[in-house]
């Protein structure tokens, strides 16, 4: 029980045929109510797949009644056709689970960019009403249907004082913000109305997805979505499902970074003694974006020297020649100079944990990455997605 | 023939134990008049090396003498000690060459950075009596002696009208603007002023090294330095001087490209239709900076709707849904949609093409870059650098 586990939702998995290898490929979330309020954060990638495009109209229209996933095709940059595709799958949802409106039916898609054919077409809205009859309460199987070259399913689940918080989500690369790239899908009973739930999804986006930077790639397909049933009757202090968002969205950020396309180390860099917010998320995502600190790494090569060179390049306000750079919590460069020896530092484990404080202020952010390898290098060129 | 194709200069390489392979690793070009005028182009990296911050300084006070420049160690983030070792060898430098002013030498390093001890200072200091002893106006063993990872010496030359221009480079990864990382010392006995020569040099920069990213990382080390000796009496015309130095730095810029570290393919990044110059090089480089692009063109993989999800990031004026993407001469995408089969496009050939036009305008740009292989993994992780 995932996005199940709130009073008020449906949800199924099944396989069309999208995949080759045959896996579960389409799936849904229905809110059954009574309340349909919902919230959406979408890719700020300028190059937007037709379900997006779909998705953020429909989005700002009104209540979401149901949330369509496939996998096995992106149905980005096809044109008019694939537009009309994802119109066609968000009135057969609809009919098929008596909503009257299609708008009120949120789409998405993830797979390779240019995938969106008649076949295509044929394969996801033929298949709604199987898709429909497979409907369950205590479904647990939609999770699996919106995987890609992920390895595991990403779930979680927060258990409110009388309301849930439940989830899905998918994500292997291309893991970039703002929007880390992904599609997520979040269900809740609590009683709040679209407002508090833009609020406390926006705010728990900022700090958990915006801070994953797998890659540097944002993809054209990202979508979280935050649907609530108010099924519980029960209303929670909105700081209170805030901060329970964000653990729920802080969880799912940290298994898309443990499930990264071909790593071998999580790495989290925490920013620390910034002027601003801003400037600790840019000093952060500087290193995560350096390809030489990422290739050292995976060659379990504490680096420091590719961190300053790396964090130089920023604006943020700092003296590259005061600051301290740890590794696992070994100071290897203090002042900008040489400190500990680098061999005291043990960077074997696939935690890493690198840690640049700037001695400006008093803001700090951690910017979850991966390393570069040579197994990311391989699924990347070997097979296009 | 390189630095000392043009008259009025000497060169020396050789070996002083900076490099475990016992290769040539410590350089040095004087410059013997009639004239010294020079001009000088730095990384933009805030962390700077202490030879930058000496050869800055040195710049901005007056002619040129000579340069030396060493392998095998980047005397970055060295501290106090480090930036003495470069005072100590611009004095040695000065002393051995008759100048009574240590300022007018400029000292280039590069290697792994928070390298610079006493074992490193002996090294340089001690042996620049034997490298001035092996200066010679037919010398051709500088060029070696600046590499670190390259595969191959970068040399250029060019006979202007009665004057001539010769150029040494080295770089092969770290390679990215503004300033793509390098050591160059380019040499010529045309009879011009500093501005003239400053003029030159940032044009011919601007459009060569500052569009070459091979890897997104940029160096602490950086430096373009152009000397002039006058010796041949001739002053040509300023524009004719600037293009033929722009061939040169072109030049330079193309096997900098070629040697990268780990490449298999060499990546022409054309961006046409753009609203302005800015615009062309901010499309450019986001895609010669993906590695999800990168990573299929080393598999052969045409991949353009990486090249679309990558140029979307961008703020430049463009609809995202009216831009064509070739490969190598076969349009893959048209509008915003597939047009070519991709089966059509050979990307096998070192030589890789991308033509994207925008339709915004009449501005255009080259970015190039290279693939992301496992050999660059290899590279950058298993050695320190």
């Amino acid at each position: 029980m995932t996005v199940t586990a709130p009073q008020g939702f449906r949800s199924a998995g099944i396989a069309v045929g999208l995949k080759s290898t045959g896996k579960p490929d389409l799936a849904l979330v229905v809110n059954d109510g009574p309340q349909r309020a919902s919230a959406v954060v979408f890719t700020t990638n300028r190059a937007q797949a037709n379900p997006i495009l779909w998705s953020r109209k429909s989005a700002q229209g009104g209540p979401a009644h149901a949330i369509v996933l496939n996998s096995g095709g992106a149905n980005c940059f096809t044109g008019d056709f694939g537009y009309e595709t994802t119109r066609l799958t968000a009135e057969a949802v609809a009919s098929a689970i008596g909503s009257d409106d299609a708008e009120r039916i949120l789409v998405c898609s993830t797979g390779l960019i240019g995938t969106g054919d008649q076949v295509f077409r044929e394969k996801i809205v033929g298949n709604v009403p199987a898709l429909a009859a497979a409907l369950a309460a205590d479904d647990t199987s939609a999770a699996a249907a919106i995987l890609t070259t992920d390895s595991v399913e990403k779930t979680a689940v927060h258990a409110g004082e009388g309301w849930t918080i439940g989830a899905i989500a998918k994500g292997a690369g291309m893991l970039a913000p703002g929007l880390a790239t992904m599609l997520v899908v979040i269900t809740t009973d609590a009683l709040l109305d679209s407002d508090a739930l833009d609020s406390a999804l926006r705010g728990a986006t900022s700090l958990s997805f915006d801070r994953l930077d797998s890659d540097g790639c944002m993809s054209t397909n990202d979508q979280v979505t935050l649907l609530a049933s108010g099924a519980s009757g029960v209303t929670p202090d909105e700081a209170v499902f805030a901060a329970a968002l964000a653990e729920v969205c802080d969880s799912l950020a940290g298994q898309l970074q443990a499930d990264a396309e071909g790593s071998s180390h999580d790495i989290d860099i925490e920013v620390r003694g910034a002027a601003s917010a801003a400037d600790a998320v840019e000093v952060g995502r500087s290193v995560a974006r350096n390809n030489l600190f990422k290739a050292a790494i995976f060659g379990n090569d504490p680096n420091w020297g590719r961190v300053l060179a790396a964090i130089g390049t920023t604006e943020a306000a700092f003296d590259p020649y005061s600051v301290d750079v740890s590794f696992n919590g070994v100071r290897l460069c203090h002042a900008g100079a040489p400190d500990r020896p680098v061999d005291e530092c043990d960077l074997t484990p696939r935690r890493t944990h690198v840690a640049i404080e700037l001695f400006a202020g008093e803001h700090s952010a951690t910017i979850r990455t991966n390393d570069l390898t040579h197994e990311y290098v391989h699924e990347n060129s070997a097979y296009s997605s």
